[in-house]
């Protein structure tokens, strides 16, 4: 039998004058340390940081320059090793209002990770959500469960939670992609489970052909394999090729030109990655789109519940959350904090500017929090 | 056009020798400056912390005395006035090992509410789903958009997010209950909208009838009105009233008595308070039972993903969390961190162990999270 | 190896001079002779019959007085044997429009059953949903699956496909009650199976409990027992007594009275009974409702897709059925065919007419074909 | 008010001396005479033809061989216009023991439709759900709700109730195809409704091109286009191409000489071709499917609840329906009614044998009505 009395109290009250707030009176400052003592605190001493009239997020809007966090990424490539323990040499965002946590949002990772020539990284598996995506290289393939898979620029690779992975690198030159997580949400809510795997790959395991087999099972438009037929949670299908995402941008644009509604506004195409087996989002924790906005045009101002994580894959333009702007280019990253407004336009005279994203969303449609605005 | 090199880096990362870390080398050093710079922090310094092989919380069991906490709130009573700004007399529970802050467990908030003879809870709405338990007492009726519920001894009044609601107390003494809501949650998250209503009700909607509008169109078992037959995500159902939850306990001990499986285990009777329109929990994030453990039975133990909160409503017996045991009696509270192991067990010779629960499972049932295992 | 050649084929076409139809040529003639050897027939001699404006139903609207019914009942308890075999002394409605079939309308089974003091009919189980009404009387226990059941006054039984059930008369007078089924859209989808149990009861199963076992877990507003949380298509509470129907009617009533949305519209309130794991029909393929018009008030015409049978339960008034009208009292039963408009009064000066009610509409909501409108 | 006592009552009974049957007495016949007239059928004298152990369809096995059916569609397309009226130029299967209507199972219709160079079919809508799939042949396109959708072999075009749609030859050949539709199960659940639209196309609807709008949509594998969110009980994508068919066949045979889970069974692909927004069936009530049997191998004799009708794409085999058995070839349709257990086996040495599929599965799953086993 433990009782807690020791532990000193981590509560702090001071009676204030205040608009809402009692009287600061001597009895109520003796209340105030009976409730140290006890470990409560009231109500009415928080109801403005917890209770606010609509989400005033913790994170800040911020940018990454690609070509910083690539150039770090490269030095860490010569000089940390990548191994059981460590597990992978991925660097991640850390949102400077988060208390320097590696937290890109407060329920959102994001990392850049980087493998050199010939490396692995282990084998392992958790339960937290995960995706790469690739803006740029090729040569590694990601084995999960023992299937390889390709990844090269433009490709989506979505793997759910609790499965095997690895990756090597089959090339000559080192490859960089991002890595996204739900890390942070699983961290606060509790709920994660590790698991090490084996320390190298069989030599089979280290092929390296173009199409997965989760492909070849999978990517076939609207066909399902009779032997596969029960609704996961997670998508079957480990990668989203960049021609597959590109022409379905292309065709959008193309029929809004023809008079036909297919994008979200006015030169503004975009493209969900969804699970075949239930048509819902890939990942049960993390939506995962691309955007694509053309030249002169720009996507409606628009705020929601949640937060999200862009990448530019290609072209340039300017960036709005919130009060600031951004100019950004390819590989930028930069997050839009929950209920922060976010706008993207695409300089006039450019290629398209084609922005990868990802976002919470799905947490909160699934508890039926999810509220969003016009901008 | 704002740039965000002016802010300093809230990230420290520094090089230590130590198993699955790179070497402490200047040339790591000085890689850390430059992440410290970016703002980005390596997974290989965080992943124990933030990858650990399964949930160990960063909450605390931890036990609150009732009579501690109804000594406070009286005296609050006396001196803290309810009103505009600070809007409600309640007083949280403060986990010991979360900072001081206001959170019974990561997601979930658990306060005692207390209001004087003839005061008024002024009229207010949040996002924030919430619950209201009275384990003794009675005089307060809570009016949900115009409906007036009372609140009586083991009853459970379930109120889903963003409906306009206030207290009054309509008796001659004061009335303390509990409130229990998923604010941490929403915190976190940055989903919670708030507004405020009027500060007072209007005459008729101080009535104080025995039914709320509520129960009397939708307590009836198995039968919906066909007025409203659309699905609900939160309850309708304003009020569970003791007469019955007792019942049904009292059935399913009886049943078990008579050789048919009605029990979550021998001498364990359960019952979740549930949606009509759907089956399912009353509230999207919240999950709420009462159990009863008979005389000289326990609880199997058990340990889940999420984090619960009990109170004794009845009986006395022995409570085991994790490495902690408490001997628990009317009132008191407890938190179960995530994937700590409970059981609960009532004293031989005794009156059943009745135990108000809630929990945050439904949140990871959501998005395919949960986990349980025996003990 | 077999061929049909040799079956002379029932198919018959004849050319026609008619708008739409082609030509009544000697050609045409050779044609459809190719046709019906072939087993062919042409959309165009069929659409009209096949593909009609809206739903032109086969079934008849008509009216069946429950006196006759009980009458020939009553001659059938004295003269016929219920057994192995014949199975159950019931006696369905046949629509007169449906070729002399027990089917009451294109897929729903109607049948008063009857049995005699000290009667049982034996155990047996289908695929085929069912459920008893009782209009009058009281004596009769069905056991399901070994749990014994009263049926009195009011009471509605619902029981779902591939369960045992027995009836005995435990009383000392003969008891009638109606049966409805699927039994019709069973044998039109050709989806039905069927097992013989066990001859007579074991005499524990004879007992005759006020409440079954089903009960004591599941009836219980908004409760569900902690051990039975799986969704059940069917719903597991085997008896809604009449009790709480009547109260659920009058609250309706009473609060449309004091100003509240509660009723389907003034004057007509109205319950459906469903399944407590997941707030939807008691049964996959039946609807089951009780509706009450008050004194001097009507429902409001309405036409539905599906079909539909109401048993009066008490009061008096006229119904109109598409063209028809009938002047209904205690027991009478009729048929609302498919798309036909409906409406109730309740003459003014009596009791309310309450009006139990099922219906496919399940069937077709499940594919998404239902549709209605106002009369 | 009138009352239905004039019909000639449809009821026949006569009492026989049968086991489980009432002795047939003066005192039966009587009664027998009573139920006739009061429109009533004794559930004794029907349970077995009502309640069979298992289902045993009063649909036939049958076979219609392609050449017959194109010679008579040939002649058809020669002699009988197309036209408002009799609207379209199909012929359907009419099962040999379902009493000359034109079903080829209880629930589902199948008929070639032909349409000469030139010809337009004009528009119309109905609540039946349908589907074209092309055995050979090309150069119709059919214009669904505007959008111009290329026939050609192989491709499957599923069409969801209510939607506008016409076909137009654009070619210099005649052009013959299948529809399938579930005509009969709405004709016995009388839900259907229709419309007649535009007698003629506009010009441009007259575009012939590669690929229909929806297709430029939704033929992504896992994309889904932002602008279109929403959940669809019908697929929005109008064709499903052989090209991919064909190859998610291949690959499935080709994963399992790999050695992976990928087939049916040893030598037996299948896909099912599903809805975009939620990876269940095309359509509410029908599941289409291609399966293709290599050279030498079987597919499991299976039985299923509910019926098929099978056409062959390509190769050559041999069918087993219940007794039956039938060598086929391309273009030969058959079908297989309820419980009747199902195998195909490919001829050793030749191509493999592709078979299209169609059933009517999805109505009984969606009431929870669905069974198999193996044949």
């Amino acid at each position: 039998m433990s009782m807690t009395e020791a532990i000193p109290s981590p509560v702090k009250l001071s009676a204030v004058a205040a608009p809402g707030q009692p009287e600061p009176t001597p009895a109520l400052e003796q209340l105030y340390r009976g409730f140290e003592q006890e470990m409560l605190v009231p109500l009415w001493t928080q109801i403005g940081d917890l209770m606010p009239a609509h989400p005033s997020s913790k994170a800040a809007d911020h940018l990454w320059r690609w070509d910083h966090l690539l150039k770090l990424a490269d030095e860490a490539g010569r000089i940390v090793p990548v191994g059981r323990g460590g597990e992978r040499r991925a660097i991640a965002l850390a949102n400077p209002a988060l208390g320097g946590r590696p937290f890109a949002t407060p329920t959102l990772w994001a990392a850049i990770q980087y493998l050199m020539p010939g490396e692995d990284a282990p084998e392992h598996r958790h339960t937290q959500h995960a995706f790469r995506f690739v803006v740029e290289g090729e040569g590694v393939w990601t084995v999960v469960n023992g299937d390889s898979v390709r990844m090269s620029r433009g490709d989506f690779l979505p793997q759910g939670g609790w499965n095997w992975h690895a990756h090597h690198n089959a090339a000559s030159e080192p490859m960089a992609w991002i890595d996204g997580l739900d890390i942070p949400f699983a961290y606060y809510g509790e709920s994660q489970f590790f698991e090490h795997g084996r320390l190298h790959l069989d030599p089979h395991e280290r092929a390296t052909p173009r199409h997965s087999r989760s492909e070849r099972l999978w990517a076939h438009p609207g066909l399902r394999p009779v032997a596969h037929l029960e609704e996961a949670p997670v998508t079957p299908l480990l990668a989203y090729r960049w021609v597959d995402t590109d022409r379905a941008l292309n065709e959008q644009l193309a029929l809004e030109a023809e008079g036909y509604a297919a994008t979200v506004s006015p030169g503004h195409a975009a493209v969900r990655y969804t699970n075949p087996t239930n048509g819902r989002d890939v990942l049960p924790t993390i939506r995962c789109e691309m955007h694509r906005v053309k030249s002169g045009a720009s996507t409606r101002p628009k705020r929601e519940v949640g937060s999200a994580v862009f990448q530019v894959f290609d072209g340039q333009g300017t960036v709005a959350v919130g009060e600031k702007q951004w100019q950004v280019r390819r590989g930028d990253l930069f997050v839009v904090p929950s209920w922060q407004s976010f706008t993207a336009r695409c300089d006039a005279g450019q290629v398209p500017l084609d922005l990868f994203r990802f976002a919470d969303t799905p947490i909160f449609e699934a508890v039926h929090a999810y509220r969003c605005q016009p901008g």
